[in-house]
């Protein structure tokens, strides 16, 4: 060698277990995400999942303790791994990071941006957002989704109830082709009601909507996946790329 | 309260990497394995996931540089993240792991000895081992499975030929979808030598016969996974019960 190493590529640091299901997902999306042909051409990903992290929607909702301390210490593992940049799939836990990460020397892919980002480039005029009622209420889509002039539509009551339940079948162990169905029929329903696009902003949901897509489902409006949207981000920050 | 409170579960530590999209699978099985159906009920997981530990087949057959550094680096990381119980979700590397973790204090889930207690346990006397040829060589399975009399059939040629390019597909990112019906070719081919059962025992393999059970696949003969074998004595090992 006449020149010095290069510099070994930063490694990926994946705050993960809300849930433990939505993380398993997310790195299953991550590698698949990845532009190689052989092993060597991953990066090198370090992940912690605390499937005890006190439940965010009631956090966010103020019924319930903070995520925080948990967060901390799972940042903690990350940092003394080596963990430079950070991708945490859980969108309703979002709020908490900034706290959280006070003190951190980590690189954080913000999801709900990259989320937003990938909504506004689809195309998407007025976006469905599946999400929890904790991530809905606190408005950080509708936010994103507004600075990019994309309206954020929230399903009205009897759609958002199959929402949730799509949510508690993912964590209760459903068999993920058993949902696909529900999902299908979730988005005709939100399609009907004058939405141009999809975002599926709940990483639960995500795998019923990778299931859908890999059984060649033809939907009649664009769905962008935050899931996908966090990965494709996460591997361009690592200096990857992604498959296209 | 009056008692103490209950001791915490063990933390699982996953050294992985070899390769990736292994790595993932073995998470998502371990999720959907665990008899739970709530978040808080799922064991703490820490992943290591480096895809550059030096390729396992070559270093089995003397051709490549040791793994074990780069294993030791890796425990090095879930030893200080404090993980306590071990799975390492590839077979070929199992031979180097006696060496990779002396010193560590990490209860070994040792995936070749689980897997073959399953086949024995499953009433299988000739299992196909569909492996890598490094991991045939090498005879791990072959021995494990002598010990519990369970005859290892090593596929001829032409078979062991299509178990390497399914194994190099999964590597290189074709989805699992399109080589499904390659495995129950695999699969009707080994039960017409004379096996009575499969023994899916590399870790990309392991992800096909997943996909190919979830969509409702009727095998002529049993196949077990040493993927699930090794989640399931995992869960065990950290006291938690596997889904039945």
């Amino acid at each position: 060698m006449t020149g010095p190493a290069p510099a070994p590529a930063p490694v990926i640091g994946v705050l993960g277990g809300m849930g433990p299901a939505a993380t398993a997902h997310f790195q299953t999306r991550l590698v698949l995400l990845t532009d190689a042909a052989t092993d060597a051409e991953h990066p090198i990903v370090v992940t912690w999942s605390d499937p005890g992290v006190p439940n965010r929607v009631a956090a966010l909702q103020g019924t319930g303790p903070s995520p925080v301390p948990a967060l901390r210490s799972g940042l903690t593992v990350l940092a003394g791994a080596g963990a430079q940049v950070l991708a945490v799939p859980c969108n309703t836990v979002h709020p908490f990071l900034p706290e959280a990460l006070a003190g951190f020397d980590l690189q954080l892919v913000d999801m709900i941006e990259v989320a937003a980002q990938e909504t506004a480039a689809t195309g998407i005029s007025t976006a469905a957002v599946l999400a929890t009622a904790a991530t809905l209420e606190h408005g950080m889509y509708a936010r994103a989704l507004d600075a990019r002039s994309v309206v954020a539509h929230t399903p009205e009551e009897g759609t958002q109830a199959a929402v949730l339940e799509l949510i508690a079948a993912v964590k209760a162990g459903v068999p993920i082709r058993d949902l696909v169905s529900g999902y299908e029929a979730l988005v005709d329903e939100l399609t009907e009601a004058g939405c141009d696009g999809v975002l599926v902003a709940c990483s639960e949901i995500s795998a019923v909507a990778a299931a859908s897509a890999d059984a060649g489902a033809q939907l009649p409006v664009p769905a962008v996946d935050a899931v996908d949207a966090l990965a494709r981000a996460t591997l361009v920050a690592v200096g990857r790329t992604p498959r296209a």
